[in-house]
């Protein structure tokens, strides 16, 4: 495969640097609580501030989601129990603000938006929250052949690092991802089996409410999805896979998760299609999940499988049995970083707080 | 056992109605997204709705949690690595807004009140964020007999429910608790043993950090509470066990969920220590169960014991390994509260926002 310099010419991806933990722990260990008893925060604490490169104060806010959004052709194949229209209208939902991604955003002081990645029906008209990247009218239908192209494909991981860069330049310090698509939960799980080696049967799940027999078909289609790309998915080469199989949407998330790790921003991967999207980045860059924080157990039934697959370092922060998408988990999960964060900039240590540290360390 | 209507004159306490949970349902399904895709924040939300007597909009804001701390007359057998004089230095530390739990509430957006309810050394200056229930200076050793008298236990709960009432009439829609005082986990666990039936080196942990050996000493001075207790255990009078092996914050705990309770507000439990005291303030009023959340599976190695042997309805919203108290993990929890309730009043309906349902609910 081409390098990550073929792929995003000038841009740099390094691993971040392991001697940032060791510092954060020493700081945390100094703070007014007994050692590693916040524990989970704690770690999101130490993760963040060796994200950011060793930088006091450790960041999160402003923090920046975006929800992508894309038709699929494979929804000819009946794999949802939603007609294909729905993507576009929930675009709409979106930009009026009616949508559970819009009320969490909302609730938790994230700044929103909704890229158009290629919905069927053609361009929506300008909104102050819109990001028009629109790729095309949907994927062609992965069950007869490539959803996209090897250079629509490039050119969405590329419009994805853009979303990134432009994102740190406006001065955001956290990034979420989310996505929305009729469909797409088809195409995610194609991408998990090509990238992870699952048979469609043992991870196809009810996305947004197929029943069994609808699951059973999707599986169906995705078997025929890997053959019909069967050249792709043996060839190894993860660009070529996600243009094989997977969508505009999540070509872009990869792409974002991408430019996060090029930014050094920490990055919250949303659920089940979202992690796809992760799962494809990180066989572009192997320290992407460095940059990553898993933000919940989505209730589609395949993805604990898929975890047991990634770095065990990679658990999600919540298990709320949510399977809404859109960046629902994601915009749940900053709170909790920005918590971490807080706690790490702000607490007193026993010196300055005048709290006498335990009595003996071997109590 | 004296009756709720003894212990709290002219206070109302009655069980949550079943009937809004089907109109909470009936709502949440209406709304744009499928049908039960936000998991247990649909399930927060409905409860919400429940508690508040099936009012729109559902309120989480403003919050505020009580953080009640007292000391502990069991210190004097060596239970914890941190001397007793720690108590009075984090009460300092709280008021000067550098703890975790000034951190957490801030970033949250929860108001906060820190409660001196008996500690050593006597009553603290004047502070806007403090609340003086000085009830003594710390409690009697349990491992010799009761921590107070039965009298100074029903001021304690009636102090408490006082906290819940005025907290009701400011205009707080949902209350946060916590607590700190060195020794308080060993109060907790004698309370576990007494209520729950557990033996004490069954549930004995190391609280704010006791190693393996302090643990086995910590278990046996429970054991010897709880014979020196035995009168009291045996009576299954919650308030006569609550006087016994309970604490000065501990009482007032259970005094304000009790209030809650009566005022119709939910109320979020932090982890192990103030989970004893909404353990015997369940004892008292069966029905307490209907306006409590359950914040986080505490770290504390013994509380995955403890709910095992609570409704299973009271499963914790979050898992992050958390042991500190202090209340944060309400701080932690009350976010998701408040998303809960957002997604509630605020997302739009599949007829309003022009979004087509599912083809077909068999799909």
């Amino acid at each position: 495969m081409e390098g990550l310099d073929e792929l995003f010419p000038g841009e740099t991806f390094e691993p971040v640097k392991k001697s940032y933990f060791k510092e954060a722990r020493e700081h945390l260990d100094n703070l007014t609580k007994p050692v590693g008893s916040l524990g989970k925060l704690e770690d999101i604490a130490m993760r963040l501030y060796a994200i950011s490169g060793g930088r006091m104060p450790v960041r999160v806010d402003p923090a920046l989601l975006y929800t992508v959004v894309a038709d699929h052709g494979v929804t000819a194949q009946n794999v949802s129990p939603f007609p294909q229209a729905v993507t576009r209208q929930m675009v709409n939902n979106f930009l009026n603000g009616g949508a559970a991604i819009n009320v969490l955003c909302r609730a938790s002081r994230i700044s929103q938006k909704i890229v158009d990645a290629g919905c069927a029906g053609g361009s929506f008209k300008a909104h102050p929250i819109l990001v028009d990247l629109h790729l095309g009218h949907g994927t062609d239908d992965i069950s007869k052949g490539p959803a996209m192209s090897l250079e629509t494909c490039k050119a969405a991981l590329r419009a994805g690092l853009a979303l990134a860069l432009g994102a740190a330049q406006n001065g955001f310090a956290c990034m979420g991802t989310g996505e929305m698509g009729i469909g797409n939960s088809t195409a995610a799980t194609a991408l998990y089996c090509a990238f992870l080696g699952f048979e469609p049967q043992e991870i196809t799940g009810p996305g947004a409410g197929a029943g069994q027999a609808m699951i059973a078909h999707k599986a169906s289609i995705i078997a025929r999805a890997l053959d019909a790309n069967a050249e792709a998915v043996d060839s190894g080469n993860p660009v070529q896979i996600l243009a094989a199989l997977g969508g505009f949407e999540i070509s872009i998330l990869a792409g974002l998760m991408l430019g996060c790790a090029s930014q050094s921003l920490p990055f919250v991967v949303d659920g089940f299609t979202c992690a796809s999207a992760y799962v494809a980045a990180c066989a572009i860059f192997q320290h992407l999940p460095d940059y990553a924080f898993l933000s919940h157990l989505s209730g589609e039934p395949g993805f604990k499988l898929v975890l047991e697959k990634l770095e065990p370092s990679q658990k999600p922060l919540l298990d709320l049995e949510m399977r809404l998408g859109e960046g629902t988990g994601a915009a749940l999960a900053i709170p909790l970083l920005r918590s971490a964060a807080a706690v790490f900039n702000e607490m007193a240590t026993f010196e300055s707080a005048g709290v006498e540290a335990r009595m003996s360390t071997n109590a």
